[in-house]
């Protein structure tokens, strides 16, 4: 076989996206609030999530590690803002560009396998992620569509919200998938963050763009970043946090109340809090530290908080479907953060 | 509070068992095969035990280890019984005697906490398990109810199926809940073997059985369960493995494939196998050894296997309700090994 | 390449067992107990096995699971037993039999990888344990070696602790390589414990001894090795548990307290305790359940008990270097518990 | 006990940071070089590690990621650029800040546990990582100590490394604890990137910088910390990682090979790469690929590349003392990246 018809057979089933609209969990739901152990916990984390959405005042902040937009949770994310569930989000920025606007622009993730060999796969142009896999070239064009989106902005710093709201505008009219999260988020003015957002496609993009615009560029300042988050937990009030995955999108979601006292003012801890992670709690490593520990530092309340223990592809469509059918965001109406805050 | 008080106020919410029957995981099952990541890997194993299930020549295997069943999912067993899903049954001590004969008493597990005092529980008479709950009284109650079957039998050795057999006989009298595993199991000829019986409440009730018997008592001989384990495997051809936790249930039934060769039959290796199990792969131990490495040993083929890297209460109950609405169980019937080779 | 040439080159690197005696751990393990996470809890495991080491009337239990005698412990093992500072062990079959006794014939394992292809090795006729390979062919001599041991004994019941006494006597005329565990523990009068003992290269071995001695034959009884382990712990007093891994060892061990006081020997909790293992807790099962929660139990005193959630290989030879460099064992004598009790 | 004095007791044992000069692990790593699982995978990284010194052409990376600088690593890091085998460094903001720049400062960590009342630490104004405490009016006051750096540098946009060596030049005059990382950096012309500086105590007080300073204040761009970085690719040509942790620091450090090609430099993988990390594979997220997967991105070379996958701070002190005995480093010469590209 030559090596394209290789690279079409290795990349030839797609993974799809679950529709959270499209099976109703909550009788499992509540059925595992009376089991035991990650099924327990599971159901815990639901019913808090629950209470954030039925809870009028309460903002809820979603934050995105780890690679499940490219594992098949990508509509969640954009469902949940959609329909009012989620109010901001920080993220990695392989979840937003990588994932989310790589496939807005039309291309797909693959159904792969961990039992390959991954020069063979790097010889195909064939990037792996566990047992997902990606064509390089699309990936490549994802990175110089960023660029040619920064070549076009007046030359300044920037927050990664800032650009992303960008890239939401430019989507408006370019994009070949509707419903991203990006597109969903822009219309919903829901601002999304990214701290890190060099460590992606994003900063491919923005390296060439400096590169060939060495003396006039933007930069991505994430102070701003901290600085605008923090004044959202300020207006917000009662805060709410979903916590898919760990890694610095947790981080910087819960020091926005420690940020906020800095600023002179004082804000309540965020009252309801709970996580999906594998990370392991032994090294001491901000992912995988509970929320109790946060407790400690003044960041999350230690009433309405969950760790769940395991992998969210499998998990978080539960939560997410049961929240769904409970229907409560029906009596939510978005925050609009974006435009009442930075317009 | 004085402490009956406190251990009411402990032991006050029960565990509940998931009921299979009473939600349908088809839709999500069905999603969750397009996804990535344990979702995929979950899609598939209930995929595999399908086709286990709808093979009209296969035997499958149930292996148990862990607290799955205190934890809610002791009715799926039953049910997975009762519904000719399962035919043979390896499990823990534990799980059978410390569980499921335990609830055949009457008495509960009850939900509780991992933030908890150990040394104020002892001092009240609770046992904990992770976030489980158990009266130690009761405990003991089950320790002497198996001595007391014990005193009743004829002094020989046992396998320990022999054992659960008169289990099964005396719950059918004495049962204080129907449908337990080891009645439900008895009703349908279905033998059950814990290799490492005496490591249970069942080991506690036989040494006082022995040391009050101390010249004619019962011994229960794991070489006997191996041996007829191995029979049922070289007479059954085809056969399925449902693996839940690791540990030695999971080896021992794997090992019947050499077992049947050393005794002069040539046998298949287990054509199917699945497990879900929290082990990790990297101490060489059997519980997270993969099924791939299970088929250099020459025990289980490496077309139809699949390992689950979660934690099972919150993800069995999607396999088994997706088998369960498949329906596929309806062309099945009884395998009764119990009776066709040891009666 | 031929099949045989191609075997003899996978089996050409042997694994070589750790020398606690060649390396002075004191000094890391002393840096260590001024550190976080592991590194502590790893340094406090060792002064506790210190502690049971310095302790004069202290039986210390050794418990076995996992296959870190494969993987290079396996002298460790017998210089605990050789220098006095382990008195008693309980063990999974695999770790005695297969491992032990297998290269106490003159065998060995062999380092591998984990990146094979496990039907090229069945098809050699290689077994794997994740890194580690073992020719299969040897193994089936292990196993044959048990049922002619077997045969020679007289057809009654023994508890594994006695027919691993007969393993012991018949390797001090046949063994291959001196110093193996089993020779060791038999020399000191060491009992070895294996509660599952069946399952294992020693199970392969009984089911043809019973095959082909239908009508009279031995076996093995698991409610003896309860009982005469609970003597043990009666007689013992205090008590301290060095538990590598987990699983029927681990609990076998711990019952102990509750079996004596069943038989009506009220005894101590195991007064010191410590466990390496990378099992996860979030499972509820006996492997990785914390000592904490085994004092609930009664089981465990909760003054001197420590987890350490990491790989054995990689922590236990610092642990048991650091014992032996500290000498307190030259101040211990052999406890003989086999004869003191069972001869 | 009053609240001040509670708060001594809990803070009255320092956490001491390991030196691998004080003992030689050389023959302990040898040993475990012959052993299997994690041990073997821990010789082979040590062993690639040297290759990664003993190379004349090879710059070292070391990414810094968890919080292993607090629970008592700190002093191998220093060390480790001090003789001269790292010569780049990619870390979380929490390792350079919150940790090292926080202990120059003249504060401390302080030994914990994990079993302690999270809601009492907080009244006391105690923060807990897993088992570490730190005093949070300290950490304060090195969150105010960057804002007041800040305000003193001219208002532009700078990346991470310009102004982690404004931080090292601040700490030649004013530190209260020689030797400290970023101090040792800037005594070798190492650069520091902290690609998501933000997420850290420097996010604090760069935050209070821009809030007192609206319109005319620093930025940190970490567009051009990637720059930066991958111009050192380009430069270095052979090049090695040590990665501690995974997440941010990870990613960025294996993208420069991406990078430089997109700017039209055409270089090579990283020809050496070793990770320890307790990160699990099973969320397809950066921290736990394997670098196999990073192969098939064409990030990291196949041949000298090893995951140890175990918790750093039991790990790292025999690989890095392993390393200093050796000696290798003495043939070795500063790289001083950050005066050749960077003044």
């Amino acid at each position: 076989m030559n090596s394209s018809d290789r690279k079409k057979e290795l990349l030839s089933t797609t993974v799809e996206h679950v529709d959270i609209k499209s099976f109703d969990a909550r009788e499992i739901i509540s059925a595992m609030s009376g089991m035991s152990f990650t099924s327990r916990d599971l159901a815990r984390s639901a019913d808090i999530f629950s209470k954030m959405v039925e809870d009028p005042d309460c903002t809820v902040i979603l934050t995105l590690a780890g690679s499940t937009s490219a594992g098949g949770c990508m509509q969640i994310y954009s469902d949940l803002v959609a329909s009012h569930m989620v109010d901001v989000i920080v993220a990695t920025g392989a979840s937003i560009v990588d994932m989310d606007f790589f496939e807005a622009l039309g291309f797909r993730h693959y159904q792969g396998s961990t039992q390959v060999d991954d020069s063979e796969l790097r010889d195909l142009g064939i990037d792996r992620i566990y047992d997902t896999l990606i064509d390089e070239d699309e990936l490549k064009i994802c990175d110089r569509t960023i660029g040619s989106i920064a070549d076009g902005l007046e030359a300044r710093a920037y927050s990664s919200r800032e650009f992303i709201l960008e890239m939401g505008k430019w989507l408006k009219n370019n994009s070949k998938k509707p419903g991203s999260l990006i597109e969903t988020a822009y219309d919903k003015d829901v601002p999304i963050f990214c701290p890190a957002f060099t460590d992606s496609s994003a900063g491919f993009g923005l390296v060439m763009h400096q590169h060939r615009n060495k003396n006039s560029h933007i930069a991505i300042d994430s102070v701003a970043d901290f600085r605008e988050l923090t004044e959202i937990k300020i207006h917000a009030g009662t805060t709410g946090l979903l916590i898919i995955g760990g890694g610095v999108p947790k981080n910087f979601a819960q020091d926005t109340v420690i940020a906020a006292e800095l600023l002179g003012s004082s804000v309540n801890m965020h009252k309801y809090a709970v996580q999906i992670t594998v990370a392991d709690v032994r090294d001491g490593a901000c992912s995988s530290s509970t929320l109790r520990e946060a407790n400690s530092w003044g960041k999350v309340d230690n009433v309405y908080e969950q760790m769940v223990f395991g992998e969210a592809t499998s998990l978080l469509p539960l939560l997410a479907s049961d929240a769904y059918h409970k229907e409560a965001w029906k009596q939510r109406s978005a925050r609009r953060w974006s435009r009442r805050l930075f317009s």
